[in-house]
């Protein structure tokens, strides 16, 4: 673990088996999940942990994301993780993710836009400044827009598949951890295109949250290089997203 | 990571987020996870990996488990995981695993066997002497014999839940990665049960391959400290199990 300035923070990995698909690529919820990891670690490095967080009233909730991957690294490669709490405004935050191989070469980028959820109204609230103070990040007028996931194309033809939220899913929240959208949306295309296209650009978008035990539909539409998602609640959408693939190197 | 004797293995973790449940202890799919890595950091260590067994033309399966948890650690944690490759026959190998707290406390106890699976016959090989040599274990007449689940109690009242292969689901070798039968497994239980008790002792015996797409029925029934577990495909089953519990401490 190598602590940088205050807003950032990196810290080494060993990509395992139990996080690879079969052809043993990171996957992209495994990439995520390391994503948050490398976050917590530095929210807990800086005190901010979820605990002090809570203390404010708030929670930080996730809104959107926007991955750019040059490759997945393999089962065995050591990689290393950084995070980049890179701006905020009164209501929103902008936190910036890299994966690098060993030699220093960046694997995958990642965006994403965060807001600070009152556990009082369920609403949106004002980021508390002690939550974000110790950061010693600039407050900024505007924040970078991430692309939105464009409108679901209702002409394509579509697969369907539906999941029901398992106990292990959810997190101490009770909340489903965002890592298994991922694994809903991908899972959705056939398995032959996912053997043999390697995901360039995923833009998700967060709109409803999920809860234990509720079933959800995974659609899901796809051309030779792109893909539209969405996860379903009957006729609620909770999340969107696109993704952009080139075939994979063998 | 320390080495022992040959057949000997052990290394540090330290319990992340994304591998615990809503109580914040390590979930018993990841215990498994676990136990996999550090007897696959073993067997590359002494040059038996994957491709080394596959080139004697066979596969490790494992066939039973059997684990005895005093207690789970929480997200955060950092626990050392061992492996010894005990015993082995003409057919069969005796592996344990242990999960110690940082102060040096067993939580976990594993058992389990394993056989040589030939690619040519898909059927029970002979352990090949190159793949078992280097562990310089002595060979045995009789292995020790795991417990073997009880049979499903029919009269009893059963809880059954349908899962759908998913892709992230399957191995390099097609099949399920087996840490998912135990998610499946407790998954048929009520999640209030779940939070409430606490793992003591497992037993799981494997009976037939599930693969990519394939329709499983987890079912289950429990009284207060016990459950009984079936994964079926149709009027296959997939793998049985029983289950000890006790109340958590809060």
């Amino acid at each position: 673990m190598t602590s940088l300035a205050a807003n950032e923070f990196s810290e080494s990995h060993r990509v395992v088996d139990h996080e690879v698909d079969d052809t043993r690529r990171l996957t992209l919820a495994q990439l995520i999940n390391l994503f948050v990891l490398v976050s917590e670690d530095q929210n807990d490095n800086l005190g901010l942990g979820v605990d002090f967080v809570q203390s404010h009233g708030v929670g930080w909730v996730v809104t959107q994301y926007h991955f750019q991957v040059t490759r997945m690294p393999l089962a065995g490669d050591t990689v290393v993780v950084k995070t980049k709490a890179t701006a905020f405004n009164k209501y929103f935050a902008y936190r910036e993710y890299w994966l690098f191989a060993a030699d220093g070469t960046t694997l995958a980028y990642g965006e994403s836009i965060w807001v600070a959820m009152s556990y009082a109204t369920r609403k949106i609230a004002t980021i508390p400044m002690e939550i974000i103070a110790p950061y010693e990040t600039a407050p900024v007028k505007r924040l970078p827009r991430l692309p939105r996931p464009s409108r679901f194309d209702e002409t394509q033809t579509t697969e369907t598949k539906p999941y029901l939220v398992r106990y292990f899913d959810i997190d101490a929240n009770g909340h489903v951890n965002n890592a298994h959208y991922f694994d809903w949306m991908l899972d959705a295309l056939p398995a032959e295109f996912l053997r043999t296209h390697q995901l360039r650009d995923f833009q998700i978008r967060f709109e409803n949250e999920v809860r234990y035990g509720e079933a959800v539909a995974s659609v899901a539409s796809h051309t030779a290089t792109t893909s539209q998602h969405r996860i379903m609640m009957g006729a609620t959408t909770a999340a969107t997203a696109n993704a952009a693939w080139a075939m994979r190197e063998r």
